[in-house]
């Protein structure tokens, strides 16, 4: 029983009030998304990208995209999470470590390759599910990792996609799935919101 | 620094191998889904349902639909995680204990259905994929404290999603977003997938 995972989700709530002048550096940075990675996806695709927007400049523009929302510019960093359209045709180089780590046989690719082909080839929508759902692991797992360091985070959906993909440069197979904003939470902040009774979510069959 | 939390992340991987022996009780299922619930969800909508997939069964009539994965039945539970088409008409019954609680002042809360009116009405793809964001968030949460009470756990994508729904019964507002199995992981499983190098997945601006 790790009981500090299990505290920490029993604890997590979302920061709305940031302290503006707490920064978080470049290599933290890199620490958050290289933990975020560790989140899975679907064949291993790490169909996702991560804008971290931290300079002042960048954080302006992106809230004037985002409902003029004041975290995004008091958080330290805020960031585009993307997730990218499942393609199948990058399988066999993103699975390429594991194989020369020997413990994916090389005839396994292809059947793997498959599937996954069979699965999202001239699927536009499930593909898309899966830019959503890549990006959102990722981002949960960035926000754990977030919590442990002593940060607030908070997941956004309030901005304007098509505006911000333009203005960051995403690429056509890429969709801004979320916003997630990191920083110094300040004492003000709301505690957890009650949640429903679990009756009301669980189903056993 | 809650390094365990740190860890945790480091140390996740995907299980594919499970001892069909080992069961999970009732309790725990509740447990584990109680603890999914704490993770975020826009607006706190909770727009989310947890069929938890543990009677030989029903296991073996969701494996039929889940390409024959032997981990559907081998694992202890294997839950269809349902995300809910986002609707701001439930807000107010879903904010209802945090205005009970005194932290969201009565008068927020028409602006707040108002904020989710504008955001979803009339807008399926959002509210698809704000069902997909939910359960995705919430199916992270319960991998994680899956991982903290001992058990290995597998987000599984490769399954026929509308048979799924008609053969379990989800609403017609209820989207199969993922299945999540959760047992006891076998020695033999493979150790965690190389991640491709940060600098490929994050960009600094």
């Amino acid at each position: 029983m790790n009981s500090p995972v299990l505290q920490a989700l029993e604890e997590r709530r979302t920061t709305n009030l940031y302290d503006a002048s707490h920064s978080i550096d470049d290599a933290q940075i890199h620490e958050l998304v290289r933990l975020a990675t560790k989140a899975p996806t679907s064949f291993n695709l790490q169909n996702w990208r991560f804008i971290a927007v931290r300079t002042p400049d960048a954080k302006a523009r992106l809230r004037a995209l985002a409902w003029d929302q004041a975290k995004v510019t008091d958080a330290s960093v805020t960031f585009i999470v993307c997730g990218q359209l499942a393609d199948h045709s990058v399988l066999p180089e993103r699975l390429a470590p594991a194989v020369e780590a020997g413990f994916i046989p090389p005839a396994l690719l292809a059947v793997l390759e498959g599937a996954a082909k069979g699965l999202y080839a001239g699927q536009p929508q499930l593909q898309h599910d899966e830019a959503i759902r890549s990006a959102t692991f990722g981002a949960s797992a960035l926000m754990m990792a977030a919590q442990a360091m002593g940060w607030g985070s908070t997941p956004m959906i309030g901005f304007d996609g098509p505006a911000v993909a333009q203005a960051f440069g995403l690429a056509d197979n890429e969709v801004p799935a979320l916003l997630v904003a990191v920083g110094a939470a300040l004492p003000e902040n709301w505690p957890q919101k009650p949640r429903r009774p679990v009756e009301q979510v669980l189903e056993l069959v």
